[in-house]
């Protein structure tokens, strides 16, 4: 159950394990949208996303005889590479399943950190039944990438971090993909802030979270056609239903926005962030009218880009 | 006259006019090297680069008369925009000579700050001579990107910064152009820190400095054939005379791995730095071995990349 002393109890339990991130204030930001923009930098993560914090938080509670047998785990990139770190940290072996259209950074970090890479088809479900088939055969403890409360609560430590450093905080914004963070915030911001709107960001291309939560029903299917290869999951059905009821709205990036802030991001606050964590800032220009004179909060979730192959 | 008072002061004159930038330690360099690792993010001064530090230094202390005539400079780049900027704070115009060669980048971000800038054939002959005609024109106040000793009192207040933050440190790094901020940082290290090897590095395709050094005598001319834009001039006279003196060791870099270093460290640190960044990176991995166990401080320069034309 999550609630507020669980995420107190969260809280501890990361501290000393992942990185308390720096949040700033964006000069460039702050000037270009007229209020003030903060921006949370979890790409700064010794994996290079937020991921960690959730399957931490999660890995921690779980029985020590299935932690022996290993960590299991399906993602397209980041938890994956969040779940062979823990699994080094505790030293115990990790499975992870990654579907063949992975990031080639993402994929080589995850074996940096000594884990077993399995491949498998894209979807969910294609990612789950290879999961489950690993487990099958070598036993283990399954860290899903969002759809489990544990998973939540670590994710929710990073809004924590952020309240307990500045207050007046109007808005916090953070993708939406399989909606682990996007949950964990809004559920941080109810509890511990004051009047906070949560919002999730989702590309047009994938954008299950966003008419799921306009019907009040999940999408069990997305195109999940987008750049932004962290967010073309489809939200998880918890997560799914924390969001259903405490984010007060989900905007949209056009897919040709997200590399363009990218790179402006690179550019002006000189910080390489992935194409997932350039759709906050692709959504929010298009309405920044209503953002004026505000305080906003925006979770950078991950900066592993793949630059093999760029000429520079 | 440089010396530990007239640095004090400089130190105090730029306190609240330039950033304190971050100094932290590299996890992944730190590994990497079997060392400790440390990099100052003069690439987060909101100009993109430490460059203002000595234009700020040197236009406060100029005549109240000339200074509402305007500034008026001769730069590749990132002192160009330094002068802009300063311009624009003090309310005064400000007219920057740039080489045709110039990073795009550095040039919108130049013309950004206000600056009127004047074109010129590469070289620092050719940029000289056309900064003389534009102030026999309008006037003004030159502030020279490194030739002078207020421009090398202001950038030795980087090197005081991380002495004021660290102990310890057994090696400094910058990168060599013109010099100013391989003077700046030898002379702080000698006055304010303890045994600290002031070390210089260049790209072997502009490797003036590291022959005048090692032949006692500055040379005038320089090939200069390097991506490193920041790094293609000459040496200046004034800074020669400090680096001669206060220098442990200029080290090189080979042009292929300016790039592959520059690539890595956005990678790996999750930070965009602009090619003359990455030289002390890719002048240190060649010679590794000697600073094992030792703790290194980085001066990252500048992030001003052109990403235009870039596909990712």
């Amino acid at each position: 159950m999550i609630n507020k002393l669980n995420l107190e109890k969260a809280y501890s339990r990361l501290e000393g394990k992942v990185r308390k991130t720096p949040f700033y204030k964006s000069k460039y930001l702050s000037d270009r949208w007229e209020g003030e923009v903060w921006l949370k930098c979890e790409h700064l993560q010794e994996i290079g996303a937020f991921k960690i914090r959730g399957a931490y938080n999660m890995a921690m509670q779980l029985d020590e005889e299935r932690i022996t047998q290993g960590l299991v785990t399906h993602s397209s990139g980041n938890h994956a590479q969040a779940v062979a770190y823990v699994a080094k940290k505790m030293g115990v072996k990790a499975r992870v399943v990654m579907p063949e259209n992975s990031n080639r950074k993402k994929i080589a970090n995850a074996k940096k950190w000594g884990a077993e890479v399995i491949f498998c088809e894209k979807g969910i479900a294609a990612r789950e039944k290879k999961a489950r088939e690993v487990m099958d055969i070598w036993g283990g403890a399954l860290i899903p990438p969002f759809d489990h409360e544990l998973i939540i609560e670590g994710q929710a430590t990073c809004a924590m971090e952020m309240l307990s450093e500045e207050e007046g905080i109007d808005y916090m914004f953070a993708p939406l993909g399989g909606g682990g963070l996007l949950a964990g915030t809004a559920i941080s911001s109810m509890l511990f802030g004051k009047n906070i709107k949560a919002m999730g960001c989702e590309p047009e291309n994938a954008k299950d979270g966003f008419e799921g939560w306009k019907e009040g029903e999940r999408k069990k299917e997305v195109k999940g056609d987008t750049i932004a290869d962290g967010l073309r999951t489809t939200v998880g059905e918890t997560p799914f239903e924390y969001i259903k009821e405490y984010v007060a709205d989900i905007i949209l990036a056009r897919e040709k926005d997200i590399m363009k802030w990218m790179k402006l991001v690179w550019e002006e606050e000189k910080m390489l962030i992935e194409p997932s964590s350039a759709v906050p800032f692709a959504a929010i220009e298009r309405q920044k009218e209503n953002f004026k004179g505000k305080k906003l909060a925006i979770i950078i979730t991950g900066g592993n880009v793949d630059l093999e192959g760029i000429s520079l």
